[in-house]
Parts: C-alpha cells; sequence; structure tokens
C-alpha cells in the first residue's frame, strides 16, 4: 500500500468497474463484483491487490508474485500463479495507470497558490492552478488552467497553455544563449521571443528553456519533457514528442510531432527531425533526421548499422588480442 | 514586433542611427533619414523592419523575406530581393546584435532587489544589482556593480565582478566534491576556497559552480556559460571563454583564454586546455589540449581524424553488409 | 590562509596532535609540540602551513613548494625541499583530510531553519537540522537530525535518515517519468512510491531524483552524489557508491555497494551493477555490469578492450592517411 502519509487510495473498486475503465477482459470465471484492495507491484503485491506485467524482464515476478489481480496480454496468462484472476489487455501498462488513476488522486492541481511563491501582478493565472512555494512568475506571463507550478520553478516571457505541469526547479523564458562571440568582448544579441508552451505538457524538475531569439521557442501539445534537459532559443518541438532526461537541443532546431529521444542525447543547432523519429539514447545529431528513422551512435546513423559497428569493433580488438 | 507584454521598442530609429551604431554601409542610393520601425529575423519581418542574414542555412528565407531593411555581407546581397535596402557588415549577427540592444532595452539591472530575495545582512552588493525572486546571497558574499543575479540562484562563498549576470537556478559556492574515499565511510575534505567571478561573466541557468578546495574557483573575465554547466572545484576558465550547454569540467582543470567547449562535452580533472582551443561537442577529454587545437571525439582527437574515424568505420560497415 | 569572510580557522595545532589525528608519522626528529598554524595547497602554503602531496601529478609542486609541513607517502619523502617537516601516511588525503577538519569546521548544520525556508507543518524534522533560504519542505516528509537542506531545495515525498546534506537547488521527490506513450495523449502512470535517503548521504547541486512509481527510490547509506545527477523512479543505490557529476541512471536500475561511476554516465533502465563495479566517465550502460568490473565505453566493455579499440581506430586513420 502506498504510504498514507502521502498518498490517499480511494479503493476498494470492483473488477467490473476497472474493466470498464481499462478496457481489460477479466477471466470468465472471475465474479466481477469481487473487491480490489489497492494496486502494487508484482513483487510486493498481495492478495487484494491489483498488479501489472508488462515489461517481460519482471515474468519471473509474475510467477511468484502473491497478487490477487494482475493485468497482463493473453500471451502471458499460462505464467501466472494459480488462483491470480488475470484482466487480459492489449496495452497492460496504460490499463495499469489508468486503474492506479482510479485508486489515487494524482495530486490535483487544488487551485492553491502558496503564499510562499512569488508571483507578478501582471501575471495572468488561470483557474484551478497550483503555485507552490518559492515559485516566482515573471512579468505578464499567462498561464492556462488546471495547470502546476512546482517548488522553486521560475517562468518568464512565456505563454503557458491548460494543463500543465511544470516540475520544481524548471526555468523557462530565460535569454538563450546568443551574442556575436568577439575577442574584445561577446556582443549580446537581445532575446525577443517567448516561450509557448501548450497544452497537456510535461516539464521534468529542473529542465531549462530558453526563450525565442526572435521568433518563439515553442513545446507543442502533449510532449513530455524528463528532467534536466536543455531546450535552446527558438526551438520547436511537435506534439506528443517524449524527451528523456539530460537531452540537449541546440537552437532554432526543430522537431515533428511524436519524436522520441533517449536520455543524454544531443542535438545541433538549425537542423530538423522528422515526426515520428527514434534517437538512441546518448547520440549525437548533427543533422537533419528523416521522419520515422530510427537512429543511433555519433554521428548518428540507423540504429542498426550503429549496432553493427559496435559488433565489428569489439570482434576486431578480439581478434587482434587473440593474434589473428 | 517583440511581444509589448515583455519587451518595450525604442524604434523608429534611422538608417545612418543604425549604420553609426553598427559600423554597416547602406546601399549607395538609400536615405540615411529613412525610419526602420523594428527589428524581426527573416521569415517574420515586414517592410518597417531591420533583419539579419548571417547563417547561409537562412539563404532561402533571404530571398523570399517581405524585410524592409537587412544586414548582410557583400557577398550576399545579390540573394536579397528587390527593393530591400541592404546594410552591409562583414560581421552581420554582431551588427544585428548592436542594432536590437539600440531598439530593445536589454532588460536593465535596475537596482531593484526583490522583496522576495534573500541576501544575508553581511554580503555586499554593488550599485544597480537586480537580485531577484527567491535567490539566496550567502554570508559574506561580495557583488560588484550592475549585477543580475536571477530568481531562485544562489550564491555563497564568492567574490562576483561587475556586470555579472547569473540567471535563475544558478548554484555558485557550494562544496566541491572532495573526500577520501573509504569503505567504512568517505571522509569529507573541507573545501576551503571561494569561486572568483570576473567582469562581463554570463553564468546559464541551473548551471553549478563549486568553491575552490584550497584554491579558489576562478572564471575569468568576460566567459560565457550556458545552462547546466558543472564546474567543478578548483577549475580555472581563462578570459572570453565560451562553455556550451551539459559540459562538465572536472575539478582543478584550467582553459586558457578564448577557449570554445561544445555541447555535452566532459573534461577530466587536473588537465589544461591552451588558449584558443576548440572542443566539438560531446567530446571527452582525458589530457592535456594544445593552445588553438580543434578536437573531437572520446578521447578527443584533432577534429579531422575524428571525422576520418566516422567515415571509416561506416564504410567498413557498408561493406561488411554487402559480403565484401 | 582561507578568507576569513567565509571561513574560520581553528589552529594554530601541534605536530603530535595532528599525528594522533591523522595516524601520519612525523620525520624521527620533529618536536610534536612544534605548532601547525594552517592548512595550504602546496603551491600556496608558507612556513606555518601543512600540506599534502597525494595525485603525483603535483610531485613538482612538492619541490618548489614552501610548506613548513607536509603529509605524504613514504616513497615521495626524498622528493621534498630540505626542512619541511614531514608527516608520513599511507593514505595522505584522507589524512590531510582529517587534519583540515581539525583546523576548520565544516559548516555545521547548526540547527538553524531559515525564516525564509518553507516547511511543511506536517513534515517532521529532527535535531539540528539546518534549513537554508528557499528550500521547501512538502507534507509528511521526514527528516532525521543532523541534516542540511541547502538554499532552494526542494524535497517531498520522502524519508530522509541522519547527517544528510542536500546541496542548493537539489529535487527530491518529484513524479517520475512515467506514462504509457498514446499517440492520443500519453498517460500518467501514478507514482505511488517514495524517496528513501538513508544515512551519510551527500547529494549534489541541482541532483533530482525522482520518487519510486510503486516500489521506492533508495538511496544507501554513505553513498556520495555530485551536482546535476539524474535518478529515475525505483532506482536503488546500495551503501558507499560515489556517484560523479552529469551521470543519469534510468528507472529501476539497481546498483551494488561501493559502485563508483564517472561522470556523464548514462545507464538504462531495469538493469543491475554489481558491487565494487567501476565505470569510466561517459560510458553508456544498457546490460547489466559483474560485480568487480572496470568497464568504459558505449556500449560498455572491460576498460581495457575499450582503450584498445580506441588505439587500434586511432592507428588505423592513421594508416590510412600514410597510404598503408
Amino acid at each position: 500500500m502506498a504510504d498514507p502519509r502521502f498518498f490517499t487510495c480511494r479503493g476498494p473498486l470492483s473488477i467490473a468497474r476497472i474493466c470498464e475503465l481499462t478496457g481489460a477482459t477479466a477471466a470468465p470465471l472471475a465474479d466481477g463484483n469481487l473487491l480490489i484492495e489497492d494496486v502494487a507491484p508484482l513483487a510486493m503485491a498481495t492478495s487484494g491487490h491489483l498488479s501489472f506485467l508488462d515489461n517481460t524482464k519482471y515474468l519471473t515476478d509474475l510467477g511468484t508474485s502473491e497478487a490477487g489481480f494482475c493485468l497482463l496480454r493473453a500471451e502471458h496468462t499460462d505464467k501466472a500463479p494459480k488462483g491470480m484472476i488475470l484482466l487480459v489487455s492489449d496495452n497492460p501498462y496504460k490499463a495499469y495507470a489508468l486503474a492506479a488513476q482510479a485508486f489515487y488522486d494524482q495530486g490535483g492541481t487544488g487551485g492553491n497558490i502558496s503564499p510562499g511563491a512569488f508571483v507578478d501582478s501582471s501575471a495572468e493565472v488561470g483557474n484551478n492552478v497550483r503555485i507552490d512555494a518559492g515559485a516566482v512568475v515573471g512579468p505578464g506571463v499567462v498561464i492556462g488552467s488546471d495547470c502546476v507550478i512546482g517548488a522553486g520553478a521560475s517562468v518568464s516571457h512565456c505563454l503557458i497553455g491548460n494543463n500543465v505541469r511544470i516540475y520544481p526547479g524548471v526555468r523557462i523564458g530565460q535569454d538563450g544563449f546568443g551574442f556575436a562571440p568577439d575577442p574584445a568582448g561577446h556582443v549580446k544579441v537581445p532575446q525577443l521571443g517567448r516561450v509557448i508552451v501548450e497544452d497537456n505538457v510535461e516539464i521534468g524538475a529542473n529542465t531549462c528553456i530558453d526563450r525565442g531569439a526572435g521568433p518563439d521557442t515553442i513545446i507543442g501539445a502533449g510532449t513530455w519533457i524528463d528532467n534536466l534537459v536543455q531546450i535552446g532559443h527558438n526551438v520547436v518541438l511537435g506534439k506528443g514528442c517524449i524527451i528523456v532526461a539530460q537531452v540537449g537541443i541546440s537552437g532554432s532546431t526543430k522537431l515533428g510531432d511524436f519524436v522520441v529521444v533517449g536520455g543524454q542525447v544531443g542535438i545541433a543547432g538549425h537542423v530538423s527531425i522528422g515526426t515520428g523519429a527514434q534517437i538512441a539514447a546518448k547520440s549525437g545529431i548533427i543533422g537533419n533526421i528523416e521522419a520515422g528513422a530510427v537512429v543511433g551512435g555519433y554521428p548518428a546513423q540507423p540504429l542498426r548499422d550503429w549496432h553493427r559497428q559496435s559488433v565489428m569493433l569489439a570482434r576486431m580488438v578480439k581478434d587482434r588480442k587473440s593474434g589473428k
């Protein structure tokens, strides 16, 4: 059970209700009125708990789990212990997400502006927005409804849509790294754009998003950004992108929709990444990437070629060691 | 036009005034008294706007731009649309920077210490310093004149020069990562140095600069540091260096003047990087680098060799695929 | 001498006292009652100062140092200038750490909760805890005794042990990056775990530690984490680990005890790193690593093989240039 100091469980909920919310199908003989008390991971769950299996690395946990209920794919039902009530879903992770949301309030926005927050009197803040202690909202900023601005975050020179979650320590809207290099003293280029954050965006802790230099920096609707990410000035992210922790995207680069960028990737400035492209963790991108491409390495290449290269190098080193 | 909620335009300004400020030369027949209303990027500008062309990736934008005025190099004047008034400069980006500074106040320091800032009574703060809400200035800290300490930044154990801009969330002066490793418990080495930030330095959002262990950590005059950079204890950066986002510089390493370090580079501890050296993004530096060297890769090597290596590897993988 | 604006020296201390504290052995003829005024690095020390030699890169500094006293290994005593009083130790860096602690208070916790800190009324704070301005302690959080929560840090959904130092700008306990990706809108997975920080842990500036998704995220006793590190949800770090700056550890990965992770390393999710493993800076870890292994590269391999690979590649490029 989640620690009641931090979380409040709204269970029990019936199997029928969970199936309705998640689209899962209960095993034929299961009684839809049976009550599920709570959710828990396979390794920690007991008889009243609903768990899930998605990543097959955890198949062993399934076999030994004491969970009373489990969301999983049809192909894994025969790996479950006898007596476990199985709720079959094509997407057990998404189904678990929806079930867990039913059991636990997601930390509602609550419409509470902390007395420890600093909100400029010229900022416009929508309905049901939570602003935590230490957060700083600058002059002229517009924040839509149902947003959270986390502890110690600072936002300036930006327009923020609805249902946006800005995590603690995020920095939005400061000057980009824009200057004409000069041995007599770098000459600052005034940064005259804004940051536009569209609806349903999440921005992880201590991530930095610089405002545009002239055009705006834009974070497309439904895009999720992890912690400690750097987004340079004029960058445009499409809709539904996933940007993993510690990625750096240089100025004026544009990502299409649904691009997935692995952790610690670096992307050069002024390049375009096509819709649906996927970039392996730690890659370095120095040119345009086509829509749908799956790439890795530095400079990035098709992921398969990059793997081949790694295997080839390992073999060559082995051959040299053995004197071939 | 820049969003008036965030920026105030001081235009119009005459062509003659802009030429005077930037050193650009207007086309022979241009009337110096003609007024320019504002600045804007090529793709957004209209007839009253001054734009610029520097990066040739944007030559297409020049051809289709509706800008009334444009700063560019002599070699690009024939690519501009007819009727556009051309201001020729050897360094159009720097010229644009100076012009844009004339149109827009750079967010003056204003001498305003926010009531939401926490400034220790023993700190010394110079004239015309702006300290934003949530910033924390520790005991004994000295800040020169014309500085900005951004929202939520914290500075301790440091002496800061004049005209220094510290962005939101920056951490200066905390203990470095100094300890004698020991299975019975790592033994902390007291960090007894300071951070010295010389004049005209910019330090980007959420960047961390640890104080010296005994010697000081020093950031040379006119050096610009981007966001999310890590600077270890005892590091010395020369004058006019450019450190791009997410770089990590380990303890006791020294950079000469005008060193350029690309994004996500890592530099080992106790090494020296010579004056004017340039390090490609994502490189790993584990030894000394000579003055003026241009290097890339991990371990770093002359940039040309690193490119050769990449090309060679790609070819080898291709050959293997095709059975050669 | 350390800047008295920031540090207070408790010297002088006698040679005998320093030997007692550090286990060092003074040269046979040295008078144990001789007083040492202060500590200083070799290059800055004068006759009243105690210095140390550990890293042999600084042997030259030893030869020219004016330090009156020096901690060093027996094998280096013949490199010291005549007249310098030598204190021989098997571990001079640890000995110096202990000596410097005797000369300088380490910035005691002091039991002072800043009026500029925001501590929720339902949080439990132990004895002798310092909480600096701008720090935010969320509801239900438990903090043990003798801890420091640095300026502008935020902690939520966590239980913190004794003698833990959390540096400025640290983010602990926010939601992990947990969602089921979906083109119609990523579906958030409620993050129902906590962060457990055991005793004697240090967490560097602007580092982020997400709370568990169901299990807890755990930082083992005596582990030291540098600045700007990302720790994903459900990660478990063993005891006494050393995590250098800008490392990223993805969700559900487990490290054994005394693992050393170099700067800018990335570790994939759901992998295990065995006790005592050492990972070279900038490596990319995508699978399990055995206890005691020393690895480097991406994908990581035995460090020696990775070095061989680098040497081999450099030679191949050279051969091609010279037409071989």
